[in-house]
Parts: C-alpha cells; structure tokens; sequence
C-alpha cells in the first residue's frame, strides 16, 4: 500500500463492526481486519450497499430503486431524448435497460414512443404519474435519504465527498 | 436536495464525460443531468463500477476479483477461522460464499477442513500457492490500481476519503 495507515481502525469499534464480529464469532474474537481496512474498493462497495440498502428502504412507499430514479430524473429533465441516450449517459448495458423500462412502462411511469425521424428508435417520455412519483420520491431522498447522510457526514464533507467520487468517476 | 449544489458539474467536462455525450447522442447535445449531479448513491455506483473494472485489469494476470481477494487478505490474517466468520465479517452471503471458496479451492489457492471443535464447521486456510498469489496480487494492487487512485485524488484526499466510506459502512 502506497499510504500511510488512515484512522479506518482508530479508536472504539462502531456499533456496526461490533455487531458484525459478535454474529461472526459467537463467543470468539473479532477478526483482524489487515490490509484490508485500507483496501479502497472494499470500503467503497460496503458504503455502496449501506447507501443502496437505505435509499430502498426510504423509497419503500414508492417501490423504486436507485437506478429506476435515476432514469426517471434524467427523463424528468430531457423529455424527448432516446432510449441509447438515456442508457449511455447512466451506464446501463442495453439489454438491463430495457428490463427496467418494462417494468417502468408496466407501472405507467414512462412510455416509449417511435421517434418521428427514426423509426428504429424510441423516444422515451415521463408519464403524469411518472411526474407525481418522482416528485414523491425526490422528497422521500432528500429529507430521510440524503438528510441522514448530511447528519452523518456534515454538509462539507458530503459535498467533498461527492466531488471525489464523481472525479473518479468520470476521470479514473 | 439539502446541500447546495457542488462543483461536481464545475468547469470543463471531462474527456469520459464527453466520450459519454458523444457516445449518446452523435451529433445531439449532452443530457442535463439536473439533480442526478448532487445524487450521491448515483456517484458512488459510478466510482465503484469504475474501481472494480480497473481492479480487474491490474490484476487481470492472477484472475482475482475483489471479492476473493479481500477472502484471500482476510484469511491470511486470521488462519484457521471458520467459514461462517469470514463470509460476516465480509458481508458475503453464504451461498455466494459458498460458491466463491469453491472456485478458490478448485484453484488451491485455499482448502476448508472439518473444525476439530464443531463437525459442523469448516475451517478456512490458505495454501502455499494462495500465499503466493496474495503476494503478487498485493504488489499489483499496491503499485498499480491504488498508486493510480493516489495520483488521481492526492494521498490526503485518498486518506479522508476512504475514512469517510469506512464511516458509512459501518455507521450509516
């Protein structure tokens, strides 16, 4: 490793970790966690899912996952784009995307519709229950979701935070 | 959306974005990613996509995977712990579990022995070629997937940031 050791291991144990090493090992010791409570990637997944797990659990009403309200965001925002663009801009692999417009479509969220200068392809529009539904689910993230996170983090972080992780994104 | 708009969207695109844009819409324009910008689950299943590929490809000559490679680090930590132990504290269900040892122990790179204490229980150890393989993997991971992560964040920055995912994963 290339880094000096962060503070990852530092101090009390969360309620979290305790929990996990007390299920793991009944009346036996926490596991040594070594290199890996330095392994950028796995603490990058374990937040992955918590933050997955969360917005599911804050949109439970809604029934939408993190990648149906993305689709509809960007709909909301680009009405009358394609369904190659909408895909490519979120990095979902074509034959996903179109299961999840099923499902969308089913649920009389979006509608796909033939594009007017070429018949191949479908232009993708937000129904007005589409609308309804992502106005409901942007407050659901924004006050439990993301409000939660802010708490946890603080705003400045969480700003910093999200800076980092989209340059890596876009330029790793 | 509680926090005001970071500089996620600030300045020039960069090159992946715009290979994006162009990608999507030949000669349209970009989408407006509106509020998708400030999502922050949307930019960590970006960054974590992109870890995991570069991963890949840096270890590419040894076939790990992140997942096995965080078993094979843990268990070389904690030699002779139980199966049950390691899949917790790894987050991993068990019949995925189940299904990655199996791939690893075809491989010998790890062997599960009947626990002495519990019939029961399998004992997880690495072999001499497991070993082996963890090292090499460490160097490759060490100077090539993280050493690029450093000199694209900063080590200081690579440092906050991994405490700050640490404390979602075990907080959030």
């Amino acid at each position: 490793m290339t880094v000096s050791k962060p503070a990852v291991d530092a101090g009390k144990p969360s309620r979290t970790a305790r929990k996990e090493a007390g299920e793991a090992s009944g009346e036996s010791a926490a596991l040594q966690m070594g290199e890996l409570s330095e392994l950028f990637g796995y603490w990058l997944k374990r937040a992955q899912l918590k933050i997955f797990e969360d917005f599911l659990r804050c949109v439970a009403p809604l029934q939408l996952t993190p990648a149906q309200f993305s689709v509809l965001l960007l709909l909301d925002k680009n009405p009358g784009r394609n369904q190659t663009e909408i895909a490519n801009t979120l990095g979902i692999l074509r034959p996903n995307f179109v299961a999840m417009l099923d499902g969308l479509e089913s649920r009389d969220l979006c509608t796909r519709l033939r594009s007017a200068n070429d018949r191949r392809s479908h232009i993708l529009v937000l129904t007005d229950k589409g609308r309804a539904v992502l106005a409901r689910a942007k407050k659901l993230v924004a006050t439990k979701h993301e409000g939660r996170l802010n708490d946890l983090l603080g705003a400045a972080n969480r700003v910093a935070l999200l800076s980092m992780l989209a340059k890596i994104a876009r330029e790793f």
